[in-house]
Parts: structure tokens; C-alpha cells; sequence
């Protein structure tokens, strides 16, 4: 055993790889995930299945307060979901401000409470012209605000900032990564739309990895 | 108008100083108030109070999560709050894990939403030995960090952290700050406790700063 290590699991297909990834190298692994009503809540209920068949312990939290201190395009009903790629003014709607920054302090929180000395989360160099907390300058100092903010010190790693989505698709192909149980589409309908930026994003990554991509599009 | 300020106010003695700080500075102020479940919850009250008094805008937050993340003796019925010093062993026990790092990332994405330029928190330098995210040390990095989470710059700002609680009533007596509406004992109870180790420190602060405490005590 490596030692206890919490991992942030969205249920989308850059957490869901590093967990199969964290675990094939013997972490004592807890995974969480966090329900702040975004409309794609159905990537929780992937995220739930994925632990079940991985036999690892998961809990959900209720971050619902994130959407109430900053609403935005994910979580709000009046606010579409626009189409188009990620690097289009219009997607910036779809930013929820310091997600990251919260839900990676809970997590902290979480990870000093059951004394795991590792956090891990899936950010990756895909996101960075809207998201400005997926940066990798960023991530280092977070990493160092954490390792400060308790006695108890927890390191925080995010194996993939480096990567784009295409290149944890092809680890997740070496894996073995049961795609058929993530979900990335921002809509949250039955089916993938297949035309929001995640959607595209996620196309591209299987396209890369030369892979088809199990779930059902509209 | 010097621009437009966040203040976490927890309706205690340090925050509800700043709170008065600030105004008599001149900023367009927006005061946020977490309830975690604590047991001492009559500080919302106090804190509420305090922001009709001074016709300040007011918001209060559910984190209820923070105490599902991580519990403490401040948020569990089943946990006593200890008697004696903060500095005591036994005081440990009402530590909150990450409890600035998570309010102060909830305030940030509150800041960014609003496009406050400010966010100003009470820290003060008495509680370092069993808080660590109380540390200079810690709000450094955690300003770089914040001012980093978004596009839009929020600059954190703890005027305090280098003074101890004294030093805060002090100000908070030129001021002209109303002390009835705060309060500190960690207990909750209909009247402040008196020996537990927040009640202490309050007292040692007022004797410093030649005042008497305007609250009642068991």
C-alpha cells in the first residue's frame, strides 16, 4: 500500500482515468464527488457506478452553496448551455468562478479529516483560456496553500495538467478505462448533444486515442 | 468610494471590527456570513445586526457541507467544547479542518460573481498555535493563490493578522465599535460561557484595551 489518498471524481473521463490510474499504482484510495445541481448531475451517478465496480469507498457532498454564492451556465436553468468549442467567448458562460479553488479546499478539508497525505484531482492543459484555475501556475500554488493550511499536511496532485484530454484518453486505453461509465456532456439530457464545447472536447480526445466512444449521442 | 469590498463578518469581536475599519475607510462593502452548524450560530444573529445597524448589504451562506467534510467539537452535539486556553492541548478539538481555506474560496467565487476587487478577513495573530491557516504565512500564499483562481483579480486582505485580539479591541474602541451586537463563546448558550478558550481571549482583550464588556456571562 502507497498510503491513503483521496480523489475528486467529477464522474467525466479525465477523474474517472486517474482513478483507475491511482489505483493501479496501490494507493488506499476514497473517492468524493460533489453535487453543486450542475445539469449534467448525471456524471454522478457514473461517478457512483465506476466506484461500485472498482470497489472503492465514494462519497458525495452537497456543494449546492457554490451555485447559490455564483450562479453560471451550468447550474442555472434560465442559462443556456452554448454550443460551439471551448475557445469561443461564449463558453465562458459556462465558468463557474473558483470551482476548483472550493472544491479542492473541501476536499483538503476531507483529506485532513481521514488523514490521507495525498489529494488528487484531473485538471489538465485543455481548459486553461477559460477555466483559469485548471493552470498549471495556479495548481502549484494551491498545492502549497494546502500543505500550509493544516498540521496535518496533505500533498495535492494533479498528474495530468500537463496533458491534453487526447493523451489521458490513450492512458486511459492502456488501463482499460470503462468509458461507457463517465459522462462529459454540459447538457445533462438523455443523450450527449454532441455539439457543446465538453462534447467536442471529448470527440476529439477519443478521436486522438483512436477509440469509439460507448455512450449513445443525440 | 474606494471600490467595492467583500468582508466575511462572522459577527464575532475581530470581523465585526474590520467591518467598521472598512467603512470608515469608504468602500462599497458586501458582508457574507457562513452557517456551518457551529453551536455558537447566535453570532449570525449578531452578525446581522450589526450590517442593519450599519445599513451594510448582507448575505448569509449554508456551508452545513463543511461540517459533512470534516467535523469538529464546534459543530458536533456529541463533542464537548473544552474549558481552558487556546493554547492547551485539549482546544484541538474545535478545530475545523481547512475552515479559512474553505470560507475564503466560497468569498472569492462570491467576489469574482459580484467583481468585487476586494475580500478582506479578520485573521489576527492569537490563534496560531492550534489554527494553522491563521498564519501570515498561510493568508501569503492564499492571497497569490486567489488572485490566480479567476481572471477577474481579487486581492485578499487580512489587516489584523499581525495584531493579536487586544490590539483589535483597541481599534475597535476608536472605532466607536458597538460590542454588544458580537459574540465569541464557542458554547451558544443564552449567555457567554466565560471559560472556554474563545471566552478567555475575549476577556483578556477587553482588559487591555480598558473596556468593559458589554455582553452578559453566566
Amino acid at each position: 500500500m502507497k498510503g491513503k489518498a483521496v480523489v475528486i471524481l467529477s464522474g467525466g473521463m479525465d477523474s474517472t482515468t486517474l482513478l483507475y490510474d491511482v489505483k493501479s499504482k496501490g494507493y488506499d484510495i476514497h473517492a468524493i464527488s460533489f453535487d453543486y445541481r450542475q445539469k449534467h448531475s448525471k456524471e454522478l451517478g457514473t461517478a457512483m457506478q465506476t466506484c461500485i465496480k472498482l470497489k472503492i469507498p465514494w462519497k458525495k457532498f452537497d456543494l449546492s452553496v457554490l451555485n447559490e454564492v455564483a450562479p453560471s451556465a451550468l447550474t442555472r436553468d434560465d442559462w443556456e448551455v452554448p454550443e460551439g468549442h471551448y475557445e469561443e467567448e461564449n463558453m465562458k458562460q459556462t465558468v463557474v468562478p473558483c470551482r476548483n479553488l472550493v472544491m479542492l479546499s473541501l476536499a483538503s478539508a476531507y483529506a485532513v479529516g481521514i488523514k490521507a497525505k495525498y489529494l488528487f484531482y484531473g485538471a489538465h492543459r485543455g481548459d486553461h483560456a477559460v477555466y483559469p484555475d485548471c493552470r498549471q501556475e495556479f495548481i502549484k500554488l494551491l498545492s502549497k496553500t494546502i500543505l500550509h493550511a493544516d498540521w496535518h499536511e496533505v500533498q495535492l496532485k494533479a498528474p495530468y495538467s500537463g496533458m491534453d484530454k487526447g493523451d489521458i484518453a490513450i492512458r486511459g486505453k492502456e488501463l482499460g478505462v470503462d468509458y461507457s461509465l463517465t459522462w462529459t456532456c454540459y447538457r445533462g439530457k438523455e443523450k450527449a448533444c454532441g455539439k457543446c464545447g465538453a462534447c467536442q472536447e471529448r470527440l476529439e480526445a477519443f478521436k486522438k486515442a483512436e477509440m469509439d466512444d460507448p455512450i449513445e449521442y443525440e
